[in-house]
């Protein structure tokens, strides 16, 4: 069905049943995009929220090993050999959560921040057009009542002017929102695809970036440490691969939207009155196709 | 200072002050070692806690990314590629989620209960023996007061034979519970270093056989999942390496223990009456020298 690709933004102003309507499928969708936005965050934020408890853990396991050695113990013959051990497995340990913690930045970084700036961003944008919208739109509704109400004796022609005068602005102000709540939308469409994959190939890259943290201290650390290294090195490079490797996530993006072409229909919306400004800034041409062949020609 | 080695047995019966202050030092010593113990322990659990709650949230994550195709999105349109690139991704997330699995379980099993054994076993039975022991001391005291304060008269010999009897009853339970007790602090001196060391090893040899696990899953999907499997086998490899690599941590276990030559005057004990049951089943020869050395040599 190529007619819901879009809102089309010469219908905002007669706003014809049949666009309302259109109108409602795109809001239920948006709808079901926050719902589902909302699960995906919380399951990353609990990934994130473990890496976390496992930096924390290991941290305290570490210093637990250490604190052998201060627990003045009665009997403390034959104890150097238990505590060196010990020392031994704490800076084994503390290595492992230098690898935790980085991996939890990443992921915070990479994966969660993304994904609540796609909820904070596009669709508070989109819930707020949402109302402006109805606020316009009842607006509009009141000033119209008032004009249908209006006696037709010749000497209230000056009331008659003014009450003209509010329908034409309110109408101006209800195309205007319209526009601009239409532009959301349609702007989601195109959103929410690149925000449901940014994220994990911010997770993706965040294993990379601490593959690659990682083999340059195993560069400086040559021969004892070499096997211990390179673990995150491997699935790093291995999901780096599969992403075709981009320099950053951003980046990444960036190449995507700059390859993709802006898709004519929606864009001419920019030359329509009085919305345009506001249509740009939130407008972001569909990256996903490039994205996702990216993805799948590994 | 040899001579706080161990509680000597042989003057179990005499029980000096010199006997008692000494068995106050290895009393102070093993509450010390239960105070350290649960922490240690506590800190080995939040580790495993860590990385089961990373297993549970790798797990959600898949399936919420599996989700987006069954969201009755209102716009469908174009997100077969955002579906498919989901599908992907989960399945990575999927792999990732067998390693944290198996890794818990190796946690569980080779770091976490092996601490909870020691402190169920070995830190119970110091407890109980001691409560044993204190029970039995004030019932010989107070046949002890009985005795001394029984007249001197002719016509009492049968109830003096009667106390008599009564006192050699109690000093021989008391010269009971005072072997077992200060057999289980002996053996306890020496069960607390590989205590300390177990689980440390079998994390260790968790991440190992982690480790060996992904290489036969990395034989057998050769190329395209090579670079993702080694991480732990890496790690695994280099902690192993370090460890002189067990088959078990079992089996490293009781080589140390076959190794060393079993402790002349502790063991003498065993030759002792009446205790000598209970004595033999909770000692431990000194398991601490072989073990640490192996691991300081690598």
């Amino acid at each position: 069905m190529p007619a819901v690709d879009k809102l089309l933004l010469e219908e905002a102003l007669q706003d014809s049943p049949q666009t309302r309507s259109l109108l409602s499928v795109f809001e239920e969708d948006a709808g079901t995009l926050t719902d589902y936005t909302n699960q995906l965050l919380q399951a990353m934020q609990r990934v994130y929220g473990a890496q976390n408890e496992m930096c924390l853990a290991t941290q305290q396991l570490s210093k637990q090993l250490l604190a052998y050695e201060k627990q003045n113990f009665a009997l403390g013959k034959g104890d150097e050999e238990v505590i060196s051990t010990l020392h031994y497995f704490s800076k084994v340990v503390d290595e492992l959560n230098v690898l935790h913690t980085e991996l939890a930045k990443q992921l915070a970084d990479t994966m969660v921040l993304p994904i609540i700036q796609f909820r904070e961003k596009d669709l508070t944008e989109v819930s707020t057009l949402k109302d402006l919208f109805g606020l316009a739109s009842n607006e509009h509704d009141l000033s119209m009542a008032k004009y249908s109400r209006l006696p037709k004796k010749k000497e209230n022609e000056k009331v008659k002017i003014d009450v003209v005068k509010e329908v034409a602005a309110a109408r101006r102000k209800q195309h205007l929102s319209s526009l601009q709540y239409y532009c959301a939308l349609n702007a989601l469409q195109y959103r929410k695809r690149v925000a449901m994959m940014e994220p994990m190939i911010g997770f993706a890259h965040g294993q990379s970036r601490n593959g690659r943290g990682c083999r340059e201290a195993e560069c400086r650390e040559k021969k004892s440490r070499q096997l211990f290294i390179t673990p995150h090195v491997c699935w790093g490079a291995w999901v780096a691969q599969s992403v075709k490797r981009p320099t950053s996530p951003q980046d990444m993006m960036s190449r995507f939207v700059s390859l993709s072409p802006a898709s004519g229909s929606v864009l001419s919306a920019q030359s329509l009155e009085p919305a345009s400004d506001s249509v740009s800034s939130s407008f972001c041409p569909s990256p996903t196709c490039a994205l996702s062949l990216s993805l799948k020609n590994k």
